[in-house]
């Protein structure tokens, strides 16, 4: 080999490096990092440093400990929104348009945000839409609208009698390289899809919501992790979503009472329940 | 034990059992009693003297032999109503406002619904707002929202050129305490969820629909009752409903039809065909 | 028998040879003739000869080889729209005003096209209206709306922030008399009723979407046929739909990607790619 043909191959091998750290500007060894913040808001880091906000509600979110200036510009990827309801999109495309996060969302409700959007200096450009089944990758993470059983009504403008019309809601299913593939099932009611997607993405974490009222509670939330490991030995953790700690009311199911019945159903699955702001690795 | 202590012992009884009567006015032995006024409309008395209206249609309805005034103020507790459509929803807002009934149905439904109570003299407060899978507790019965195939366009205003978006069509689970516990399918086709619902929530009667053109026909009513027996010994009774007596057209699905297609896929089921005004026992 | 009487047993013999060639005046024998346009533009010929298009999309359909004036007054019977977005119903209406054409579809999507055909010179009863599970016979066909896994929005009017509800999206199943049984799974994600239209429906023929991003990607869309074999012997031919060959954009999957996850489940199917404008026969 000449001395410059090896020197072409180790400038090409520093290059490549250099390209690696530029795509993973924050890499994190081990596993996706998540935090919670109240309800269904939840940050992840991805093994390569790609960073990920589900239904980032923040404003009127009593569990939020963080404002809505603390995503900051360029430091957020992608913001998924399982609904149009106030406490599912929550604060996804205002924090979008300050961040210039991608939005990947079904056709009807990314419709409304892009209309949105620009109120808040965002561009269109920013809402990448899809339906359900579609998928987006982004650096380490592909990322897959699933059906959920739920309305996806978005707050009425004045004079109109009925919500706008959000489209189908939708659950996700993150893919990360070199880490776990976690199933977000939204705001769901209990629906045969579970069993599917037990059999079918064999998920390693399940984040199941198990409020009751407007979606499962405690107990059928237990019976779609049930559901999940169907043809699935992958699934190890469950955990709770779409719940309270601050102006918790009466009707609200508690993570205690899903850990409860996830017992009772005799699953060998371990509850993880996230704690408000506690940065927790999944998966490492 | 004192004397005084006695006292207060058989005082807290006598409280109880005060108590108790005052919560179940119209206590009824043995069963539950449900009144047929077509289509879709049907009324349950409960064990405890809950009375529960389902999709209470009246006006235009022509098998209604009642009515709006036949419902009067405190004779109705709860009111269901599995779609937008003008023959499920029916009358609902109005008996509400009329008789101070609550009405449980999915947030965009019922978003519209609390729009709509105040012309008829109603509050607000009266529509207690929940999603697929959500649950309302009210005297003896607990009812579940349950998913369902099926549209829930609300009639649009004079120049919107399309219905308004009511949220998810439902059905109802009717749990009744020493009573049975019955599935109300609301408007569905078939679809998987049937078999779950047999799996999950052993219902001892359903309530299907099979008028065709916008739900199940006969045919694939039968096989939802098949679906509704997977894993669950209960299921003994089927009702049809969503049909009619008055005014039925030739595209029009039969109760008789229906009973044949159970017979013809040999489901040891008994079809019980609801007579228009007539009140019967469930499970007494 | 009196020669009057063999004159009239003749006549009448004649008569209802004419009758038979006026109800199928494009009667071809063996099977169901197809001709695809791009995306999920659908032309069928039933064996009776009753025409039949599903999500006729001419205007921007880069792949439509004819314009709207291909369709002539009197030489569509039945045109069906499995939601409401663009590229799905397409110019269905005005097909259908300048047809004279029956459209079938779900009541809210359907209500939108009886204000919209009007506009194109067409009558508001020529929208069908019903809902999933529902169906409608014309001539030699039978046509049933089935759920689907996927929005409806209707395209927003000028200051309207969100699409507008065009209720639950569909598929189709189409059972000709003397062909085969042909279900075309509009632009659904994969969810568990793949395996309940193979148990219950039990199709010869599954035109399934494989474009991605706003349903399923060529992968599931493979596991949706393998669902659909459950119980299932019928059986044999796959049809990828909803996908382009002019304008193809990155995302958009591929018919060739879809055959190779076919094989890669091991499916005993035939997938059968259409190509734009050549009509073949299914089940001749």
């Amino acid at each position: 080999m000449s001395r410059q043909r090896l020197s072409k191959i180790v400038m090409s091998f520093f290059a490549l490096v250099v390209a690696g750290l530029l795509a993973a500007p924050i890499a994190e060894a081990g596993g996706v990092k998540m935090t919670f913040y109240g309800n269904q808001h939840f940050r992840f880091v991805s093994p390569g440093g790609t960073v990920i906000l589900i239904n980032p509600w923040i404003k009127g979110n009593k569990d939020a400990t963080i404002g809505i200036d603390f995503y900051k510009k360029g430091e957020v990827d992608l913001i998924l929104a399982t609904s149009g309801h106030g406490d599912d999109q929550g604060n996804a495309v205002e924090i979008a348009a300050r961040t210039g996060a991608t939005i990947f969302t079904v056709a009807e409700l990314g419709r409304w945000m892009q209309n949105e959007i620009e109120k808040y200096g965002g561009s269109k450009k920013q809402v990448y839409r899809g339906s359900i089944g579609g998928r987006y990758k982004i650096g380490d993470v592909t990322v897959q609208l699933i059906p959920s059983q739920h309305g996806s009504g978005i707050r009425a403008p004045k004079g109109v009698s009925a919500p706008l019309y959000g489209g189908p809601a939708s659950g996700y299913l993150l893919s990360f390289e070199n880490g776990p593939r976690i199933l977000m099932a939204g705001s769901s009611a209990l629906t045969m899809d579970f069993q599917l997607f037990g059999m079918r993405y064999k998920p390693d974490i399940a984040m199941l919501p198990m409020l009751g009222r407007f979606m499962m509670h405690p107990d059928d939330a237990a019976f779609a992790a049930k559901l999940l490991m169907t043809g699935n030995p992958n699934l190890k953790t469950v955990i709770p979503q779409h719940f309270r700690i601050k102006g918790r009311q009466g009707w609200m199911g508690t993570p205690e009472q899903f850990e409860a019945e996830v017992k009772k159903l005799g699953l060998p699955l371990k509850v993880l329940t996230p704690e408000i702001g506690k940065e927790i690795t999944l998966g490492g």
